[in-house]
């Protein structure tokens, strides 16, 4: 059921590194996010794979971490991403995406989650930095990455409590998140 | 499976509009939105749920329908929707919601989905009507509509050629959406 799934489908950080993604495994996901709705149907989000050792580790280097654990810069070595597909905005096609990007990467990620793995969309980055690296050509854009792996954490939903948005990780390890109700975020029937 | 569910949620503007939507059934919906990845956690996103008949017709008026289609003004009596959740953003949470959007409306939309309903996310409409129409307050904006209902059309997925994608409709009112091919989108693997 989607709802399984949906629940299922949290912000993972850690991830057991050596179990490795296939290119075709991604690919598959990718076309989960291709057959998204898309604004004017103009298309204009495009994909570049990350799964070489090496690019990998030149693309953490340029990744900011979990802004509200102020004690943890990242996934150590051996618990970081096995994989990144970054999302790029071909403004060629179009400069505005409306909502395209959260359709592409939810069904990205219902994807990998699907198939046992999971992972985090990421929007604190060193643009120019990653954008050299990645060899972002004029008239792209970096919308944002998605780091992908096979989970190595537990992390819960909790309630909200006076509108403290902040998540937190427990002395287990466990990241909780805490969510608005459905009473907070329905503001009215009509 | 969820590629199943995927392929099946299109855009859908045309609905048996006698067939209602409860509205227990579309907050269950909302709820996996709600579930939904937030940047920064602040789910900023908030919802109103139009259901009557009065506000139902009154939102249509403030609508703008599959723009590529010149000879269609929209659905007719009959096969207009059967509710529409007007998603709007709590500036005093934030302002940038990064792709949250998206990634809400997904999860509503696959739900509804998975009910057997389907849907249509709408970003053409006359904003400051629609905002007065459903008193929108200062510090409020909305982002888009999601009209819901149980399809009334055929919507079918076809390769896109020489770059055109204006959806079209045939003479069986076949509803059909070009896409880029997985291999156009995908710009490079590292």
């Amino acid at each position: 059921m989607l709802k399984d799934l949906v629940a299922k489908n949290r912000s993972y950080r850690r991830f057991f590194e050596d179990e490795k993604i296939s290119s075709d495994q991604i690919k598959e996901w990718i076309d989960l996010a291709r057959l998204g709705a898309s604004g004017r149907n103009a298309q204009t989000i495009k994909y570049k794979i990350v799964l070489s050792d090496k690019m990998r580790d030149n693309v953490f280097q340029q990744l900011a971490w979990a802004g509200y654990l102020q004690d943890w810069a990242g996934p150590e070595k051996g618990e970081r991403p096995t994989a990144y597909v970054v999302m790029i905005n071909d403004e060629g096609l179009g400069k505005n995406y409306f909502s395209d990007d959260g359709i592409a990467v939810q069904n990205l990620l219902l994807g990998a989650v699907e198939s046992g793995y999971g992972g985090c969309i990421i929007h604190a980055f060193k643009k120019k930095e990653l954008s050299e690296l990645l060899k972002i050509e004029e008239g792209f854009s970096i919308i944002q990455v998605v780091a992908l792996g096979k989970p190595k954490e537990k992390v819960v939903i909790e309630e909200m409590k006076d509108g403290d948005i902040k998540y937190w990780r427990d002395e287990k390890g466990v990241h909780h998140v805490p969510k608005r109700s459905i009473d907070e975020i329905i503001l009215e029937e009509l």
